[in-house]
């Protein structure tokens, strides 16, 4: 990695040091490879600790680091792609959805912003929770919001709650005749919940793709699914898969 | 705001207190109001400066502060729900297309991270570089990379470079039959320039969305869109504008 002192330059100094640790990944560092420790590498750059810290952070937004307790930091692997589109016109939890996890479900009061989704103040919310596993890795986690209305018939069937529960509110979701679904994905922060189930600290950055389902002209359910920004990146679109590299800044040089 | 001192609690400080400030935001300010500063806000929690800075920034992540230097900290309006759905099978810069304003167009080297989206290693590409504008504010920048042989009938007509420029590669693209296009959103941080023209700093979180365009068999174009994750929700879906409110955690709150 050099001993590379930084002159003094226009941009911010944190940016620039980004920029030349961006260059030393590329160059110098396999994925998986631990970093030397923030000491030494602030004594090579000839940086401050703080300004140090601030450029590995950005990294470590941009996906290109992982930093971990006990660990260190390592040199990430490129994000893994994770379909949302929404073209198949389906439910959540039909058969081919093998990668969603059903964890649980309640019968609980909805949130007042998923309430003004919902567009109505249904009585009983079902509110099932899954997890995303992708490769092995969980990427993702799910409250799916179904209002009591939507799945009439679920009362006379089996479980009271747990994942045996969470499959029946999602089998009874079915017997809708699904006429389309909105979607929205934002940058947001993990809850202490998300967090654990993620492997991540609360307020790690994720990004958090909402889903409006609407059935018989109304909405039917309601979705926040919150998946790790790090590790993740959300494609959809109509030609198929779309493999795209790693380094989205690096997309962007001119 | 109270004097609320914090307990001592299981979860992080920062995550307690950005819970309990988020809850002020909700039910005692505005729109648009500004904070108390840090020192203030600081004593009035009972908590570390840096404690307090970490909570402000978790907030700002989740677009509902906004930092601005010599103003302070401000309450952030909603986020603006900006459409990225792709099922029109429709070329960047055609007609309907006016919330895009071109700005230039270059001939120069693609980065490597586009030629491998490309597929090939054209031996020029016009970079067009368009911004888009959404209720009088910048939320996105564009790099469009458009390989000479996509363009085949350009290089007779008109501007050497410039906007004038930028719209006569669009215009031609536009006379390729588009089979269709795949995108993918992650998370990112703001280049330099970027970050100018988004009116933030260098680093900034981003979202940035990256379009395949495929014609004839093959990838005719490659778009990188650079999408301000403060202020910014990506909406895409087949059921028309989904009106989502802002407060993402808030949604998720159980």
């Amino acid at each position: 990695m050099g001993t590379t002192r930084l002159e003094t330059v226009p941009e911010p100094k944190y940016w620039h040091l980004r920029n030349v640790l961006a260059e030393a990944l590329d160059t110098e560092f396999a994925v998986g490879e631990i970093l030397p420790n923030e000491r030494e590498l602030a004594a090579r750059f000839g940086v401050a600790r703080a300004t140090l810290r601030q450029a590995l952070e950005q990294l470590e937004l941009e996906g290109r680091l992982q930093r971990r307790r006990g660990v260190g930091t390592t040199v990430a692997p490129p994000r893994v792609g994770v379909d949302v589109s929404t073209p198949r016109h389906e439910w959540p939890g039909d058969d081919q959805d093998a990668s969603w996890n059903p964890r649980d479900c309640v019968l609980a009061p909805a949130p007042a912003a998923v309430l003004r989704l919902l567009e109505t103040a249904p009585a009983e919310v079902h509110t099932v929770r899954r997890v995303r596993v992708t490769s092995g890795q969980t990427v993702a986690t799910e409250l799916i919001y179904v209002p009591a209305a939507s799945v009439p018939e679920l009362s006379a069937i089996d479980a009271p709650s747990g994942s045996a529960r969470a499959r029946s509110v999602l089998r009874e979701l079915q017997r809708l005749g699904l006429d389309g679904q909105d979607r929205a994905v934002e940058l947001g922060s993990a809850r202490a919940d998300d967090a654990k189930e993620l492997d991540r600290l609360p307020g790690a950055p994720v990004l958090v793709v909402t889903t409006r389902y609407v059935a018989a002209g109304r909405v039917a359910a309601v979705s926040v699914a919150t998946y790790r920004a790090d590790t993740c990146r959300l494609t959809f679109g109509d030609s198929g898969d779309l493999e795209i590299s790693d380094r989205p800044e690096e997309r962007r040089a001119s």
